[in-house]
């Protein structure tokens, strides 16, 4: 039986490894990849090596940057005051996008999984405490994502911050924007009864 | 608004390039191999340039290979009396797994797409036309995806190849094994009637 060549084997076994990637997309990345020409090919390489050797992690907050620090925590018009932890860069992403938010970031870079044995030594999380303990924190927002993991990371961080003069915000839960009620699942609509508010007409920010 | 770092940034529009990757996907691949440690960096960067370097396309059938030609050109127990046209390696390689076929190859790289501007001259298919004008086949099986883009190039070679002493054969269409009636759609369910054979006891291949 005919199989792929050794090296094209390699190939599509090591591009499996990505996360999102099955056997199937990663045939068809290793088929992409092999037909690009030289010079693509060669800007694919030069892209992926030039970023992993430039950019590393903020040495305040763990954001990425291609400084020292980055762009955030070099900002002197934020608010220092009020810490936003996420789980992911993407999630920081996410919510300087909305422009609601202008305090400053800590990025754990995962979430515990005890199961996976992700534990707190694998996440800044350890960093995270240090650093609240050293600062002067008027709120800590835990901004990890309303899943298991991100509901078990929210509440060690919690239990961990014994400080009583911070206040520790997590994010509203309740039916996204243009969503139907009957559609929503069961825990979402207790959240949104929990949290429901005084009707008010809503503001037309730009 | 803080924005990705402009290496990053170029990272992820470049995996957004590859097939099937949309911008979501982008960040989670950039994410992930950002957050490689250096060995596994370095040997995911030493696969792919790897492959690139030592697989070619078979002189022949443009199969992939590591030498001149691939093992199935070079393999003498094969009936190079028929050549099975399809469009990428990977229907190659799905049809050796099924076992049924014991002739030579050609592969494509491809379909014709007029409307993308994909013409003859971009696949392998005035090499194929070449191939069977100098060869002595006798059956011709255009084994491309019964898409409207397969349907288009096997018509196209068959229109090309005028040779009457040529037996020219496309694979059947039918219902799937395992599929129910109802689910079929329209064309398949057509195919399927005019296609019908004589009930037979099912042969029991090994």
């Amino acid at each position: 039986m005919q199989e792929y060549t050794p090296s094209y084997q390699r190939l599509i076994d090591e591009l499996n490894k990505l996360p999102g990637i099955g056997p199937k997309s990663a045939e068809k990345l290793a088929s992409y990849i092999i037909s690009l020409d030289d010079s693509s090919f060669n800007d694919f390489i030069e892209t992926i090596t030039q970023a992993k050797a430039k950019i590393k992690k903020c040495s305040i907050c763990y954001n990425l940057t291609e400084e020292e620090t980055c762009d955030i925590c070099r900002n002197l018009e934020r608010d220092s005051s009020i810490l936003c932890v996420v789980e992911e860069v993407k999630d920081l992403i996410a919510i300087e996008k909305t422009g609601v938010y202008s305090g400053i970031y800590h990025v754990l870079h995962g979430v515990l999984k005890p199961i996976e044995n992700i534990n707190a030594e694998n996440i800044k999380i350890l960093e995270l405490i240090q650093r609240i303990k050293k600062g002067t924190f008027k709120e800590l927002i835990l901004a990890t994502n309303l899943t298991y993991d991100g509901e078990l990371t929210a509440m060690y961080i919690y239990r961990e911050v014994s400080d009583p003069g911070i206040r520790i915000t997590r994010l509203a839960s309740g039916l996204p924007v243009g969503s139907d009620i009957e559609f929503a699942d069961q825990i979402t609509l207790r959240n949104a009864f929990k949290g429901r508010g005084i009707v008010r007409i809503m503001e037309n920010k730009a």
